[in-house]
């Protein structure tokens, strides 16, 4: 079977469906650190609801005649090292992960999204992207804790740094080996202008979500 | 609300409910260290459908009028207990783990609901103990790596000999604390000699499943 949608589009959903099914496996990995059977099923449910979205996304895949594997491939080790290099040292951490990551993440597909002309892959993204009840459950639990404890506040804020900063870095790598991808992003933004503009909405969004969580960006 | 069902069948919903959260917790995060992307799908798949299964059972407990929580909370320790001691350091360590593990489980699980009073939970019991399919998947790649490695048939030989002696120790733990559970297993069975031939048949079970997997038991 031909391909239906072109190969920029395959990628994106072919990074979007490893983002997903590792992210499944993280948060999965990451329920062990939660202090009560009620924050282990919270993060549990979370996890599985990613699952669910892998799901779609590799069935997308073969509905438009790709295969979820090798298109998947490319993005292994990108993700595979963001998370090794992110790995919570405990339950706060873990949450931070999930809401500072995930929105990240999140906000970027949301735009790259607007640039893939296929309809029904465009509203699959949008749908996989909602948030699966991470971000209020988050913020509660980390104001909480960071409440009566500056120290907690302070080394959040610098773990939530390090997200960003090995975000990009893999961001870069899979940019520079991904031409289809790099030229849709680029492309779809209009010229460079266009592209800062976006990082930096992407970056307004970052501080807005660390000053929900109440920690310094 | 009063409770419909009594104390043995809530330790037994709450037991299995608990099982089942650290058992997708578990293989999620086992799911890491899958060779292939192909691997790491098919544990998670398995993973998620033990969420489901959680789900079930905590659905179960609130329609017989019990508080989940509060039916998982005595069984906390010993499981997570179980699984801390049983860390896989390796693909085929979690392979083994979720087929002998589970294997064990299951049927010691579904002997005891031969003894549960309340029709529904023993139908329950029953739907969710179900092979998620990890049996054949983890029999097959197992054998496939063990055919050619002495070294390693050696080694997960006495890996599984720690699993049953670590799944031992924790069940003799909790029977020690819940007497209610332990008069359920033991009048279910008759009497002592009942529950010895209870035991002789999870270790037949346990015997086959070690010879399937081409391993000395």
């Amino acid at each position: 079977m031909d391909r239906l949608v072109d190969e920029a589009t395959v990628d994106l959903l072919g990074v979007l469906a490893y983002g997903e099914l590792t992210a499944f496996e993280r948060l999965a990995s990451d329920a062990r650190l939660a202090p009560t059977i009620a924050d282990k099923v919270a993060l549990a449910s979370m996890a599985a609801a990613e699952f669910g979205h892998y799901r779609q996304l590799h069935d997308h895949l073969v509905a438009v005649g790709a295969d979820p594997e090798k298109a998947m491939a490319p993005f292994v080790d990108a993700l595979d090292e963001f998370h090794d290099s992110t790995d919570p040292s405990d339950w706060f951490e873990g949450l931070i992960k999930a809401y500072v990551g995930d929105g990240l993440a999140a906000d970027f597909f949301r735009e790259v999204s607007a640039f893939v002309t296929d309809e029904p892959t465009r509203e699959l993204i949008l749908e996989v992207l909602a948030d699966t009840g991470q971000a209020d459950f988050a913020v509660a639990r980390v104001r909480e804790a960071t409440a009566a404890d500056a120290a907690l506040s302070g080394r959040l804020a610098l773990w939530a740094r390090r997200l960003v900063g090995e975000a990009l870095l893999q961001a870069q790598r899979v940019a520079v080996e991904r031409d289809a991808l790099i030229e849709l992003v680029v492309g779809g933004s209009g010229d460079l202008a266009g592209l800062a503009r976006l990082l930096t909405r992407l970056t307004d969004n970052h501080t807005k979500r660390m000053k929900t969580l109440g920690l310094q960006s």
